[in-house]
């Protein structure tokens, strides 16, 4: 089971991307593949559930979704002409089977299992209360709140009880869900995290977090689904919901710069566009003298190519990646503890020697890994390096859903650029102004007022209220069990 | 993972054996030793929870108590000075992770986990209602109900939440539960299963299913608990409780007959000497000449030294087993599946041919196993074939924690001693009459109106309602949905 | 992997068991049944080849038979009418996958296969000179040498070579071989290990170690093969050579008194008889006052029922084993370190308490584990506890395919019957005589000129040369290499 | 264990990479990481045999190096200050334990252990000598011929030895060996593999297949090693001989193509530089009008930028690659057989709706790959489509140690240029000259009576005799036994 991923390293990690379809006697097979596609947003635990009328079916389990779906023999057991799927990134000690999704409960309605990609801000909150109710917790998920609301509320139809749920969590959440006649989708007020709705020539409804997912299985893209929708699939079609109060969307910018997959198209943009265009946007903020433009492979390329484009300096693959590194290879020795960003990245130092080298990379989050980048490109031989980031400073942490350290260990809390480049040992460096990257995405520049996205990692402005943290509820007391695997 | 036990074959089997500790350092370490010793109670699953003063620590797995408990690794991980622990049997299709006792949950009050062996007999009519409430079920075990009940309970103490709890339910249950400051041991007002009270030299108290749990730790047996009492177990020592109506108990005789080991004293018997003890009551009640006695290993050979004393023939181990019988040598090929019986037992053939053989078995359920182990004896040249059975006609279904066939499926429910005795292919068949058998447990014949013990399984009577049968409530609708290991 | 097998603790283990069948469509699938009947002769590998005409189909696997033939997958892939295989016990260290027979190689002439019990006393001083000719060897058994012998022969064909092979070794072999054309069985011209000829009721051959593997398979009993006796079985029937000088035969007495299963008929004698007449013996030889006969089970019971019957002394099962003990619950914690002997036995105490005990076991090697016995049944309340062995003192190694601890660690080697008693902590301690064992299987004593059997064991008295051992070869420098799992 | 690797589909395989260290305490852990920088070479096993001046210590197993190597406990056991590596790739039914690498074997005069890359073609002619001389094969590599020949040669030192069997064979071979004193690298007289001598800053000598293995763990390039040299590093240092007739070398230029990794220097040029002059060189023979240039991804990227670069046309990704995809996600339902290259690939549509596209590869061997990739360009919307390969077409099989089909699979074969475009489906299909090709790799054309690298699978020009082929000796007879892993 190779449970590390190949865009580890010092990034910040999307955790989650969920897939649904309603309406193919193969639903579970497309649903593994589009889980398949969304691997990047999750590669620790996946799950499917499947309905064929009289059962749900369910399979779930920890590492990549080929490890956990590749056989007939599973996908055989998943039978049914509706399913979900989810996909899981999860921080350590967190990786329990209990905790990987779909959620499945038995309700006095029947059953109802749920995918969850966000994160709840009043989840823990909430979660007491219904401890005290006599509630008990099968999980240490936020998602598990709303199922427990869900059986609890007075409205009779699942549809009506999910509502109900919903209105009383805050946060970020795109979610679907499995009832015994409907597949479900729902994008929280903002539409923080995306949520798309495509339809396979045969007619099968599909619901998935990113369009390389409706590309895997064959699917045409309809549309996104808009913040505060909920879209029920089932044998009447589909009927859209709009059950909360209307307000100013913010989607997530970082999708844009680097959480989303290249080929994925959101709220209408090509993502490989937007990382192009804000390295020529960065080629014009921050130029510099050099003799080539090198990314940082794999997550780099796209905006050092704007940038190679725009600065008019060649651009080469200075740096290549090791594709092979599964999980196992970490530290075993003193040796490969030295080692460092090596099992994963070598110079091509044919094309560095000798030159000005301009280092593009998306984002430094506590900037360990750039540090050795910059160590073997100089190693290599380069005589200048100047590193450019495709998104501003990371000086907050997110509570919406993305993995981030705490905010203390973030290198852009308590240094400014230049003690930053002088850490990371570059001749200069330079991160993409916010109004740059606004500019990227087709505004003219952020509207301070209303901005058009959540940019809270850059900005601090988070745009949901973060009741558990101000409340200070800790993630400690969430269970007095720990459970080997 | 070896899931099939020595004692598999045509029997029944009991559903579970539990174990606790209050008061050792080193308390997870000698529940797997006891669990071990307890082995026979269940083999497909073990597990054990431990409280350390400030978490519970859980390991929960398939298979055998060594497979999952040998390592110290393991072990270490359950720190904590007092702990429970459960084996369990299950039938088919329900062997899932999630159903694998202790059970543990998170309440208002604090954790508590609860290991359960038994059956409740109205679990299924309180889920109904506790799921109308808007509980949400993990596990599809009774067990659980007795946690949601708890968990609701109006009361403020774990020990008042559990009497609440337990006056609710129906059934057979000798529990163990595991709170933040004690731990607890309960038996059902009838005592229909067993549990014993015992005390290692340093004092350390422990609860368990049978003495020989007492024995492999080294700890002296010092009571059974009484049938409807509740013992706490915690820093002031033992305190004994008995909440509920007195009742005339009615201790499970099968216990005696096949499902104890041999060297466990029960309510202040040895099950060794009473099966010998039944061998004689046989050996009288239908003796027949013959120049053999011959076990059916290993269950039947205390009844065979007790028939072959008193009638005076002589005894021999003509029928040899083999006890290397795993899980995997399961039908492969046609040649395995028509071997039946002989890949555990083998004639002796020198010590059968040209002989009048009496076989001693403990009991025939489906009958298939006896009429292969007669056919054997025959082909290793018995001239006659004689089957005595240490305990009555099986005709009745088990609803108090033994797994027993449809009771269309039990041999003795649609056929006379004769018909059987023909169907096996014996010369001649007897059982033990109820009133030898209660003979043999120190009593001078069975009291219709109050029976000593439990024979629910020979006559009918069932000492306890059984309201989920009666209103029809099957086990097909427990949950919806059905999941892959 | 359950490697570790019932008859563990202080025995000396028999190395290997071998089976091999001509002539039947599921030649595999017989193999592997005859295998589990002989597990007790080498639980720590299993192998078996068959040849379908065209090509020969080989799988090996550490652990039982079961574990490792027990799918129909594996069963379906050893296609062809004629196969051998093999069980193996290996001292740890060359528990390795490369050293699990049957071994196989491609020659000239073609292919073979060769599954040895036994043990070659000069293969050392033969494999030296094979390697300063050229020959590479893969394992470190001494079966390679008789494979490199046959390849290097001038001799035509595969059984010219073979006896040409086999001219040059010396020590104690049962070997079965499959080739292209045949299976064939050899047994040495001492006969030390056994092996036997049977029929299916189909006409198809069978060669085994021992009865009980025909009793599986469902074949009739033909008769041992003769010591110095090559037995060819193909399309032609059956034929047989004795290619070697005549002399008088010494079976080993040791699988009478331990090694073979008690159901086996060895050179015409019921080993289960053999082992009740031991007791007689004993009784006769060693009687004492006593209340109770108490076998230390398994092997121990035969003994004690033929004790108990000459003594006229009350048989009872006092000591109750405890048949799920796994390979890894060893030694997880200074717990389970201490118990000792109680992870298999438990004192049957209500049987014990207040009586005088004689105990019988089968040998003594070490003392480690009576020695845990005798106290266990003192700590049950035995007034009194006499110790009786089935076996003389053992007080010589085996070099004929046994494995014994180096002759320093026999209890008997150093200590007289007086002194082991006291450090057995027994009121009083006796071993059979010689006399009294060979009066057991049937003659009137020991002939000290010639022996009927090997008993060096007890005696010293090597019937075959140990050239290995006199020339100094150790074991050492049979391979520079040690290979990880 | 993932067996699949990320340059699989459509494309041929290195059979092997090499590494081997001499004089570093930590020699197993350097050459771990070694064999990972060379795991491109071979994904179906790796193997490590290492020295600690008394004891050879191996490891091997199927699967990445990272899941064989990536414990600290494995490489604990490979202690040694001198080690030698192997990495696998084999055709299936080949994969198995026995055939992995390094070969190692007990000799007269001491131990040997040796690692191959590449191919000998007189190896089954001289197996079939062996044999009949009495030499038994434990695999069915050709590796093994080498070991035998060292076995029986009369010479006395090992390196004489080696020497006397290199020269009785014949074909491709780049080998390290291990000797109790010695760590020898080995060049055949054509140098058609690469092999390369680096040294550690501490001093330690090493030996690789590529450069980047030296990058990996800090070594320096000191030299390749040069076409039928011999070099010995012990505790003197390093000695060279050239033990063989001199001729012109002829070096794989595949490796150039495809084969390398882009970050390797081979013979003194980088080879991600030939693969930009490649796409240079293709775009000046055979420049087409287009709005963008996109590589199919990994290995087409390098020529995709020469080319973009040359012919001033934009390159984007336009398609992307996940790196996800492990060994499992083979066909399980007909949904997923479908989807053929999407699993990995997917058209980044935004940026090829409209668009006249040239697509540019490496290489096409039966076509299958390039088929769907060009349906998938178009289904994204592009207008014209046209494929330009980086190398000639791929007319003849390899046998010097590459992995290519059947010729008669080859499309190249027996279709014209015109009829592979039209199969393919593209507007124009364009392979690079010849004469292109050896430009790019600094010759100014291909010398026809001298050529100065091999190029046989596009030329037919073998440079060693095929024995094996023209004896007609099949793979077939190899071994009679087939193994179950």
């Amino acid at each position: 089971m190779l449970t590390t991923h190949p865009f580890d390293d010092d990034h910040l990690h999307e955790e989650c991307g969920v897939f649904g379809i309603y309406g193919h006697s193969d639903a579970a097979s497309h649903t593994a593949l589009g889980l398949h596609a969304l691997q990047h947003r999750g590669q620790e635990a996946a799950g499917i559930v499947a309905f064929d009328g009289e059962h749900f079916h369910s399979h779930r389990g920890l590492g990549h979704v080929a490890d956990n779906f590749g056989s007939e023999a599973i996908i055989k057991t998943l039978h049914g002409h509706m399913a979900i799927g989810h996909v899981r990134y999860s921080t350590t000690g967190e990786t329990m089977l209990r905790n990987v999704q779909p959620l499945f409960a038995d309700f006095e309605f029947g059953g109802l299992a749920i995918g969850h990609n966000g994160n709840l801000t009043n989840a823990l909150t909430i979660r007491k209360q219904l401890v005290r109710r006599g509630c008990l917790f099968q999980s240490t998920t936020d998602t598990e709140v709303i199922v427990h609301l869900i059986a609890i509320s007075l409205y009779s139809t699942v549809e009506e009880r999910m509502i109900d749920a919903l209105r009383q969590v805050e946060g970020a959440y795109s979610l679907v869900a499995l009832t015994q006649n409907s597949v479900i989708g729902v994008r929280d007020p903002l539409g923080i995290r995306p949520l798309v709705l495509g339809q396979l020539p045969s007619g099968a409804w599909i619901l998935a977090s990113e369009t390389c997912a409706l590309d895997i299985v064959g699917a045409n893209f309809v549309r996104d689904v808009e913040p505060g929708e909920l879209i029920i699939l089932d044998h009447n079609g589909l009927r859209s919901i709009k059950p909360f109060v209307k307000t100013r969307s913010r989607f997530c910018i970082f999708e844009y710069i680097y959480f989303a997959r290249p080929d994925s198209v959101m709220e209408g943009t090509s993502v490989y566009s937007v990382r192009k265009q804000i390295g020529r946007e960065l080629a014009r903020e921050s130029a510099v003298e050099a003799d080539v433009v090198i990314p940082v492979p794999d997550s780099g390329v796209p905006a050092a190519l704007g940038y190679a484009a725009e600065a008019n300096i060649p651009f080469e693959l200075g740096i290549i990646r090791n594709h092979y590194v599964g999980r196992t290879f970490i530290e075993p020795t003193d040796t490969i503890r030295h080692l460092g960003v090596k099992l994963k990245h070598n110079a091509n130092r044919a094309h560095i020697a000798g030159k000005r080298v301009i280092l593009v990379d998306d984002s430094i989050v506590r900037g360990t890994t750039s540090t050795k980048i910059v160590e073997m490109v100089r190693q290599a031989g380069a005589t200048e390096v100047h590193m450019r980031i495709s998104s501003p400073p990371t000086t907050h942490s997110c509570f919406y859903g993305i993995d981030t350290p705490e905010r203390e260990k973030l290198l852009a809390f308590n240094h400014d650029v230049e003690q930053m480049a002088k850490l990371i040992g570059v001749d200069s460096l330079a991160f993409i102004s916010l109004d740059g990257l606004y500019r990227a995405v087709g505004e003219s520049e952020r509207n301070a007022k209303h901005p058009k996205y959540c940019d809270a990692c850059f900005t601090g402005d988070y745009p949901v209220m973060l009741a558990d943290q101000n409340g200070g509820q800790g993630q400690e007391g969430l269970s007095l069990m720990t459970e080997g695997l």
